[in-house]
Parts: C-alpha cells; structure tokens; sequence
C-alpha cells in the first residue's frame, strides 16, 4: 500500500474539482492499493493543516467543508474556532508548509500540489524538493520564473509533475518525458494551445470578421474577462516556455518572440476594454483577412501556433498546411504535433480538450497517481 | 540512482534495437540518475546470462556481439567456449530466469523485457512478477492469453508495462492509463491500430481497386509475406482485446467479433498465397467498392476500426465521419479516438506511425524508465 500525503496550494476551481476527485476515487485508489491522505490545503491568504502528518489525515466530509467555505467566498480563517484543525496565516504559511515537509521527509516524503496561479510559491516548491518531497503543479508561474529558480526547481525531475501546465490533462509533457527519456531527440514542436485562439483562428477561417468572432466568444465565456489577455499571446508563451526548457533550450520568457493579435496602442494600459471591443478590435479586421487570403492562395491556413525547433522559440500566427492536424482543427480543442526520430515524416499527434477545471484536475491527479512509487517505502504505509 | 537488472526475452529485431538504443542512451541515462545493468539476453532456443547477475553485467560491446550473432542467423549456443557468460538451453532457460528473479528478489527485483512473439513466456512473466520483479512487454501474446492466466499476470499492475503491445511507441497505454487512475471514465476507444489496413483502406478511397491496393501494399513491404494475416484482422483484434481488458472486459480473444476482408473459402487453409492474390483478391474488388460508395453517400469513409463500448468489443469495417480524426486519416499512421467523461463531445486523439523496430523499442525503453521508482531502494545501486 502507497501512502502519499498531499497538500494543496490552491484552493480555487481546479484545487475544489482536484479534491472532489480524490474523494470520488477512494474505493478505485484502495483497489489499486494507493492511499492519498490531504493533510493541508491553502489559499493564497491562509492555510489549514492537520496537528498530526504524519499519521492522521482530514476526513472527506471537512474537505468538502473546505470546498464550501471556498466557492462561497469565505476565508479558512473562520474555522479557527472549530478545533478541528491547525489554521494558519501570512507567514506563518512558508513556516508551516517547511515543518509538515520536514517531518514527513525521513518518512515518504511530502507530495505538495501547486494549483494556484501565484508566482510566489517557487522558494517552497524547491525545499520541499529539497526535502526529498515531490511537486505537482498545475501552476504555471514555476516553470516560466528565471532559469536561476527554474534549475533548483528541475534539479531532480521524477520528484516533479506537471502535465496539467500545457493542455491540461492531455498527455503531452508525459509523451515528451517518455521520447526524451528513451532516446527519441524531438527535432520539433508545433501546437495550438490555446482553446480560445484556436476557436477564433478556425472560425475567421470561415469568413466571419476577426472582430465579430472575438467579441462573440467572449460573450460564449470563450475567452477572459479581457479578451486581450488571450490575444496577447502571453499565455501561449509560457505553455512554449515550459515544452521548450523540457527540450533543453535556456531561455526566459521574454526571449521568447511572442506575436499580439492587437497593437500595443490598443493595449490595456492605454485603452479600456469596452473602447478596444467597441472601436479598437474592428479596425484588426482587414488585416487578418489578407493574411488569410494569402495563407489560402498558398494553400494553407492560419493558426496561432507555439513553435520550438533548433534555437527557435516562437508563439504567433503560422501558415500550415491545410491537410496537417493542426490546418485541420476545428472550434477549441488543443493539438501540438511532435517531430522526432521516430516520427520524422508524419508527426505523433495529440489533440483534444485542452482547458477546463475537471481536465486539469484529473491531470493533476493522474500526476499524483505516478509518482506513488516513490511512496511506496513509507513507514506509514499500511 | 536507481540501477535496473534486466533480462531480455527476444532477440530478433526489435529486441536488437532496444540493446542498441540502451547502449547509445548511456548517457543520457547516467545523466538522469539511471542505470540499466543487461544481466541476460534469450532467443528462442538459448539463453546467455552473467554469472553473478546481482553485482555484474554485460559489457556494450558484448551485447553488440549478441546482436551481430542474431543479425547473422547464428545461434548464442556457439558461445559456449567463450567463457564470457553462462549458456542455456531448452528447458534450462525458464530455470535460469527464475533463479535470476530469485537472486534478485532480496534486493531491486528483476525487469524481464518479452519482445519475443510467444505465447509459451507467460508463465515464466506470472513468476518473476510474484518475485517481486517488473515485466516490460512488446508481445501481445501473454495479455490475450486466457483470463485465467491473463490475471496472474496483471495482478500488480504497476509492475507491468505494455505500451508497445499497442500502436508501438505511440503513448495509447499510458494515456489510457492515467485516465484510469485518475477517475475520467473511458466510454468508448475507436482506433484504425493496423497500418497495412489504415493504409489500404485510405487508398480505396481514392478509387484505386482493392486488389491492386493490396498488391501493391505488398510489394512495398507494407503487409505480412502472406497479406491475409493482415487482411484476416486478427492482429488487430489481439489489440482490441488489450485496450478492453485495460477497460475491464472480462472477454477472451475468440468472445470478439472480427471481420476478415476475404472469405474464408479464400483461407491459406483452402488456396495457396498465388492463387489468392491473382485469382481470390479481384473478386473483392466490387463488394468493397459499394461499400466505399454507401458510406460516401452517406457523408462518411469506410475504416478499419477496432470499436470497443460498455460491452461491446468488434474488429472490422466501420463508416465514420470524414470529419473525425479517423476519417481524415491517411497512409500508414495509427490513430486512436478515446471518449471519456472529460473528452465527452470531441475525443482525446493519439495518431502517428504505429509500427517499426525502431518506435516499438523506444516504446519498451520508456516503459523501462517508467518503472525506475521501483528500483531506487536497490542495495546494489551505487
């Protein structure tokens, strides 16, 4: 029996489904004989920890409380009173999250698992590494930090997970883990990664004006609050930061060329967005158009792409074939197609939904579930 | 660092390839902290093992030896007077693998690599597993043996390792897997998991007549020596029984419907190979045709799909949409479509080459490093 003591940083929508799945898989868990025992959750304010770690664990009924207090708003801070648990806040956190790490550490280890979007958590990801620990991010910021974090971070990578950080639960960092580790050198990697950049590529496509397309996916909930922050391309560009890195290439993320679909005088800080969607984002339309037709009269069509090969790190809009996966993707499923040895030719090819709290879960968890073998020498291990 | 005793069963060519991808992953496996210590290599008829297989291994170049040998035709029992290594025979290999198991059961365990084609290895597969050992496989006879002898065998799941029995070292079993683990039930797998037939059926497509497809297939290399063994199904349906064991069928290999592209009057138990292609094929030809021509009417291709749902598990000719990722498929590339709670309207999608030496041992060679957590705890690793 594996026992992997969890703790979640993050206690938004992905955290909340990470938790309701790992209560629904109990009896699947207990079948393959891996126990996971939640033994503290954050928020970016405050933390709640069991007095005891490395025995005890929370009951499923408070984590579902847990859940509650979240989706309604509220603060852990309340439960002070309660006596079910430890509460904790400011930097009191760090301390606490180092101790639970530290006494778990001659035992299994700590899995702590990073759903937050915070920039700030890389200091305690790397000493719980440090602590012979293991990581679990769905969280970006990590990854894309400066190489100096981002190299302590990585210094033991089968005690680091982090498949839910591009395409969500699609398998992509494992398929590039499993062509790195057994000797299959990827030549190239081109992908669509964003769901929202890839619904509005496919629909102009079709003929519809640039502008109608975006202001009605953000009306869809296709895109953010501010639909610029997924035209920006900046998000792209972390998802190609992190495949890039996984390949080797030293760089940072403003190295990376990133192509914004709107001009910097449209930009948040000079325009607001009701101006941008009113009047700004009609005048994109022609252009866009043009470099359609011209893709059309090649023969191909235009995606918003993330490319790695060689030295190149790029994020923008591609001519691609028409016939390849990604010419052929349709509404707002991710694809990348990865070129190696063994796929020279034709690509190894891995599309689907690519976004979504219950997709990003369930890879967290699959993440969670490989790495129980390094549970398995547990003390605590039943 | 977490050395890996292993002992390979097969030497023909993927076998071979995979000596040679672990002689030139050296260093890039040190690099990772791992070491992969080949302590045995058997063909059909012999085995050559090191004699103390807990603290030594084969040397490279020895091992390229044994490649040049089976390369050649030759067999391992002209060794004997080397003094290299121990030589056996008949029925002292199975003796021999489990007294390796055995010796190394106290400390790592053994991983004993099946890239043979038999279906007499499960046994020996069931025992080393019950010694605490790991089993890596690119033969798919031992998962469709009877249920009986199939659950012996994958009673510590994790200890087992398939992916290339599937698709070569297209990640299907991974990814199935982590979907598994991490509670996003699968509700339907339709995949084209032949080459030869993928490539056959896109051809006729085109309006090429089945017969010369298939003739044609076959001088490029693309079918079996006798393309009945492709045309037949039945590799396709030992693939299917894998993917709906791995979803919980309790199903054996003649319990699923397989449907041959010719008659069973046309059988190599009724008329030799000759007389199949230039007398048996062209009768196909039209049946074929108003198959192809009713599924475009339609709006759909003609597939060879394996298709498995709740209870149903069948091999054979399906129409599906032009649109899907199986439609669009063209030459010899694999894909596969899973359906799940998370990828519930558009499918998760695997596609690329699907065959070869080469693909197929990285695939075991991933496995490999797959299962090293296991083997961190040894008292031989350095």
């Amino acid at each position: 029996m594996a026992s992997i003591p969890l703790l979640l940083m993050g206690c938004g929508g992905v955290g909340r489904q990470l938790l309701h799945h790992v209560i629904s898989c109990r009896p699947l868990h207990s079948q393959q004989g891996v126990r996971l025992r939640v033994v503290g959750v954050c928020d970016s304010k405050s933390m709640v920890a069991i007095p005891d770690v490395l025995t005890s664990e929370f009951r499923d009924d408070f984590l579902l409380q847990l859940c509650e207090i979240k989706s309604n708003g509220s603060s852990f801070l309340d439960l002070t009173k309660t006596g079910e648990c430890q509460v904790y806040s400011g930097e009191e956190i760090g301390r606490k999250v180092i101790d639970v790490a530290t006494a778990l550490s001659s035992s299994s280890g700590l899995a702590l698992i990073d759903c937050s979007a915070s920039s700030e958590t890389i200091g305690l990801l790397s000493q719980v590494i440090n602590l012979d620990g293991c990581v679990v991010l769905a969280n970006k910021k990590p990854l894309t930090s400066p190489l100096e974090y981002y190299d302590k971070l990585v210094s033991q990578p089968r005690r680091l997970r982090h498949e839910s950080t591009v395409g969500a639960g699609l398998p992509v960092i494992a398929t590039i883990n499993r062509m790195l580790s057994s000797g299959d050198p990827i030549s190239r990697i081109i992908g669509s990664l964003s769901g929202t950049l890839g619904y509005v590529m496919s629909e102009v496509e079709g003929g519809r004006p640039f502008s109608e397309v975006v202001t009605s996916a953000k009306k869809l909930g296709f895109t953010e609050p501010d639909p610029r922050d997924d035209l920006g391309g900046m998000d792209v560009a972390r998802k190609a930061l992190i495949l890039a890195r996984l390949l080797g290439h030293r760089i940072e993320l403003d190295s990376i060329k990133v192509e914004s679909l709107y001009p910097e005088k449209m930009g948040p800080a000079n325009i607001p967005l009701d101006e941008f969607l009113a009047n700004g984002l009609p005048l994109l339309d022609e252009a866009i158009q043009k470099r359609i037709e011209s893709a059309a009269s090649n023969g191909n069509v235009l995606r918003y792409v993330c490319l790695i090969e060689e030295s190149r790190c790029e994020v923008g809009l591609q001519e691609v074939s028409k016939d390849s996966a990604l010419g052929r993707l349709q509404g707002s499923d991710n694809v990348v197609e990865i070129y190696s040895r063994c796929y020279s030719k034709q690509p190894l090819v891995i599309q689907g939904a690519g976004a979504g709290n219950d997709t990003t879960a369930v890879g967290v968890l699959a993440d969670i579930l490989d790495i129980q073998d390094m549970f398995l020498h547990s003390p605590s291990a039943a």
